[in-house]
C-alpha cells in the first residue's frame, strides 16, 4: 500500500516541520522561503523546495490539506499565492491567532473550506534544528467551530491533529482568541514586565534573583520580533484584558497603600491557580472523555462549543 | 573532640529545620512552637523543644548565635522573649524582609549583636517534612552590612552561610528589601494577577494553558497566608516598584491601542532578561572570585556594600 502524501506544509519551521515529523516524509510535503531551511528538511528526507507555486500545483492535484506554517506577518503573501494557484483546496493554518487568519481568508474567498487551528505548544527556539516529532504529543490542538464551517474539512484537520498524538479542543474562532490573550499573551507582557523591573534593580537585584524570578521572566528571553508577531494581532483581546489585569494591580496596589494588604488579590490569585491545577490534574487522569460528534449533523458545531467551553475534548465520529 | 552546639534555631519551619539539616544535630538546638513539629525534628534527632524560655537560657549560656526562623508575623513574640532571657547573644535572621526585621531588634535594644539575613532559597511547601539538608547549596545568602554592624556577629553570621554551602552577597537592610521587592515580590503580585486573568477566561482558557501560563503563575500555587507575610512587610519597596510597573503597563497598553505595537516594552523586557540570564552564566562558571572583606577593618562595611552593589560574592577573612 502507498501511503498518500496529504498534507502540504507550507513553512518548515518548528511548528511546520515539527509536524512533517510527527506524520512523516511519506505523508507530507511542503515549501519553505529559505533555501537554508528546505535544505535542511531536505537532508532529512522531506519534500521542501523554496518553489511556492509548483507546491501548491501539487497540493491541488494531490487534494492535500494545505497547512499554513509561516509568522503571521507572512500570511498575506502565502494565501496570495494560494488564492492564485489552490484556490479550493482544503486549507488549515497553526498560527497562533484566528479571528486574524479567519478574516484573510474571507477576503481571499478562501473561507469555505477553511478551518483555522492552533497546536498549543511550542518552545523559545525556532527553525528546523528545533524541530520535534512529539512536540504535539498529549499537547491541546484548537481546531476552529466557526459559522459555516466544512464538516469534511474539519474532519480532515482534526485527524491531523489526532495523528500527531495531540487532544482536540474546539472553539469559534473569537473565544479562542479571547482565551488565548489570557493565557498567554499577558503572560507574555507581564514576563517582559517583570524583568525590566528586576534588571532596573542593577547587578545585586540580579545576584538575588532565584527561582521565581527565572520562571516568572523565561517567556521575556523569546525574540522581541516572536513575540510582537505573536501577542499584537491579537490587539484588541489583549486590549481587553491588559485592562482588567490594570484594574486588577491598581486595586492591589491601592489596598497595599491604604490598609497595608495585598489581601484580596492573593486570595483570588491562589483560587484561580488551584483551578488551574485542577484542570491539569483531571485532563491528566484522563477524567472526562472526549466527546464524540458527528461533523455535519445538526447541531453539531454548537456540540463542539459547548464542549470547548467546558474544556472538554472532542473526536469527530461517524 | 565534641563538637559544640552553637548554633540555636528558633523556628523549625522549611528554613529552620533546613539549616539545622544543614549543620547536623551535633551543632544545633532549638525551639518550635508547634508540639507537632518540636516531635518530628525530635525523631530525625534534632534537640528541639517547644519551651522557648529555657531554648534561650541554654543559648546565652553557651554563647549560641540564635536564628530567628519564624514567619514575620511572629517575629514580635519571639524577639520580646530574646530581650527577656538572652539579650545579649548574637542573634541574626532569616526573614525575606530585612529593614523591619532590623527596626524590631532595634526597638527592643537588640541590634549591638543583631545581623540579619536571608536565605535566597524556598519552595512552595512548609513544614519539618519539607525541610532539606541540601535547600542551601549553591544558593545566595544575604548578610546584612548595616552601620554599626558588629565585626564578630557578622563573621559568625556569614560562616554559618557558608557552612551551608551557600554564597554570601552583602548589602544594607534598605538595598536589599529594594532588590527583592523588584524580583520575589512584584513576581507574586503578577502571578496572582495572571493566574486570576487565565480562570476568569473558564474551562476553555484552563484548557488552553500551557507552559508558560503554568510558569508564570507557579508562585500563586504559594499559601495566601504565606504570600502576604512575605510581600506584604516590605510595602513601601514594593508601592515603589508596583508604581514603575504599573506605568510600563500603561504605556504598553497605549501603544497597542494607539500605533498596535507592544514595541518598546518587549526590547526591553527581553534585553533585561538576557542581563539576568548573563548574570547567571557569569555566577555558574565562577567568574568573579570573592572579594575577601576582613571584618572590622577600616571602611570594611562599605567593601561588603559596593561588591553586593556588583552583585560580587564577599567572604570573610583575617
Amino acid at each position: 500500500m502507498t501511503v498518500t502524501a496529504d498534507v502540504c506544509v507550507l513553512g518548515a519551521g518548528l511548528i511546520g516541520g515539527s509536524l512533517m515529523r510527527a506524520l512523516g516524509p511519506g505523508r507530507t510535503f511542503g515549501w519553505n522561503r529559505s533555501a537554508a531551511g528546505a535544505e535542511a528538511a531536505t537532508a532529512a528526507g522531506f519534500a521542501v523546495t523554496t518553489d511556492l507555486t509548483a507546491t501548491l500545483r501539487r497540493a491541488r492535484q494531490d487534494d492535500a490539506l494545505v497547512v499554513v506554517a509561516v509568522p503571521l506577518p507572512a500570511l498575506d503573501t502565502v494565501l496570495d499565492a494560494v488564492a492564485e494557484h489552490a484556490p479550493d483546496v482544503a486549507l488549515t493554518d497553526v498560527i497562533s491567532v484566528k479571528g486574524p487568519v479567519l478574516d484573510a481568508a474571507r477576503r481571499r474567498g478562501l473561507a469555505a473550506r477553511f478551518v483555522g487551528g492552533h497546536p498549543m505548544a511550542g518552545t523559545a527556539h525556532s527553525g528546523w534544528d528545533a524541530t520535534d516529532p512529539d512536540l504535539f504529543r498529549g499537547a491541546t490542538w484548537l481546531v476552529a467551530a466557526d459559522d459555516h464551517t466544512d464538516p469534511d474539512t474539519w474532519t480532515r484537520v482534526a485527524g491531523l491533529a489526532l495523528d500527531t498524538g495531540a487532544r482536540i479542543l474546539s472553539a469559534t474562532s473569537t473565544d479562542h482568541d479571547a482565551a488565548v490573550a489570557r493565557i498567554s499573551h499577558l503572560g507574555h507582557v507581564l514576563a517582559e514586565a517583570l524583568a525590566l523591573s528586576g534588571a532596573r534593580g542593577g547587578d545585586l537585584a540580579l545576584a538575588l534573583a532565584a527561582g521565581s524570578f527565572r520562571d516568572g521572566t523565561r517567556v521575556a528571553a523569546t525574540a522581541p520580533d516572536l513575540v510582537r508577531a505573536i501577542c499584537e494581532p491579537n490587539r484588541d483581546a489583549l486590549l481587553e484584558v491588559l485592562d482588567e489585569c490594570l484594574a486588577d494591580l491598581g486595586a492591589a496596589r491601592s489596598a497595599l497603600a491604604e490598609r497595608g494588604t495585598l489581601g484580596a488579590l492573593v486570595e483570588r490569585g491562589h483560587h484561580a491557580r488551584r483551578a488551574y491545577d485542577l484542570a491539569q490534574t483531571d485532563r491528566a487522569d484522563g477524567r472526562g472523555e472526549p466527546l464524540e460528534v458527528t461533523p455535519g449533523a445538526d447541531g453539531w458545531l454548537e456540540e463542539l462549543r459547548a464542549a470547548g467551553a467546558a474544556g472538554r475534548e472532542v473526536r469527530p465520529v461517524g
